[in-house]
């Protein structure tokens, strides 16, 4: 059974340029390297789309570590592509939010790669958190119950 | 549905000592950081159980990319903690392997994480091969049609 | 004795926003991790200042390693910075490039981080070359026999 | 003027497997991956000559960043090669440690880079400190005013 990869409005798409730090031997993006990009489009999706910047949660003293990810590579990214990430937020939890990412190359459209990612809230000693309140406001768009 | 993450006999482990470079401001291990143990465990495996190098498996113009990943993180992990790489194929068919990961804790045996990586076997240009066959026999003790 | 670090005329600069994967347990950018801005930074300098993209060197079959690096750190940057990465280039030889590089927090100007790079060109089998021609003519404005 | 790079006596030697993710593109060791094993033969001459873990100066409030970094890369490292951290302490301070490394290949001893990282001791806040006694008393067989 294939997990859901869709990608759901409203969707935030941010340009990436490979570098050489980002690829292996092979030639291509070493596998690892897609967390920072994955990081990025979170980041930038959270500071644009929801206007809650991820720094400002940490100054409310709260951080969403990873709890799950899944990912499929379809075809490899190579040194200096420019990469368009599209991010969004598929479903929220009391607990949780799920964010869906597709990387593309950004001259032809063609998706290299999907995932997720599942995070919780906790605080600094790594209790778990309900998801603050402007947080759960600002994703209000997003209809719930999807997984 | 939760996805498979059951090691399997036989397992390889290995040591790895977090250090810096690994962490995030968090105070943890970057969730991103995982993959490059999780090649670790791989190439262990791989050069202890099966005795094959995947250096070797280069020399003949093999390359084994990563086509799906799943993580599951439990417990962060922190600087300086001995963690151990547990490592076993799952399964495999005549085009992929899969392998399981599980990271510990190597004073309490605590589980911090597991995950599963897939992989296919290409040519240089990226074209899909068979498993060779010094491979798929190497791992004739696998018990196959588990997934 | 303390090394030149000067940027000099016609300088490029970059933006860029620290992620996570930049930073270590410390709070702060990993200093193994400014690597990565000194080859942003040197990419788009050669693309946007020269126009000579680095991979169109790499499709003429040209490498250009790092044979030389220093670094002097001054103050730490932090997660979701956004730094200016300034890039000039202080002087060639008929076989080697010397790129500057100045890493500064962008709303206030401060220097966080100064440090050049001592490249060579060689082949895919590693043998030294003389730089290329349209390399050398597109870096003629810089006055050399400054080192 | 070529800055001194000699390992000095006591030296510490670790092993070093490369791994996929420590490669690029070009085939090689990224070469701002070797701040990693820097980094790691640091903290094992710490924990192994001087007998203090770098964790537990954390412990103490005291984290030794990086001020000043210097690399000569002579030979590329490639995947899977073994490689020995050679790690010594040349000079300290009241206020800075220091390191030196020479990066080998193991099987024939041929270097491949060497580099050294100056340290200063600082709080958490990132305020300037003493080195604190322990570590002092514990570089005391250095033999100090060499740089």
């Amino acid at each position: 059974m294939k997990p859901v990869l869709e990608l759901t409005h409203p969707t935030h798409d941010h340009s990436y340029r490979v570098v050489y730090a980002d690829t292996d031997a092979g030639g291509v993006v070493y596998y690892g390297r897609y967390m920072r990009l994955f990081e990025i489009g979170r980041a930038e999706y959270m500071r644009n789309v929801l206007k809650i910047a991820y720094s400002s949660l940490e100054k409310q003293g709260i951080i969403m570590p990873v709890v799950e990810m899944y990912c499929r590579y379809k075809s490899p990214a190579h040194y200096d592509d420019l990469l368009t990430i599209s991010t969004s937020i598929y479903d929220y939890t009391k607990i949780s939010v799920r964010f869906h990412y597709e990387i593309k190359l950004s001259q032809t459209n063609k998706t290299l790669m999907k995932g997720y990612t599942v995070h919780a809230a906790v605080d600094r000693n790594g209790k778990l958190l309900a998801l603050p309140d402007n947080l759960k406001e600002a994703m209000s768009f997003v209809k719930t119950g999807q997984t």
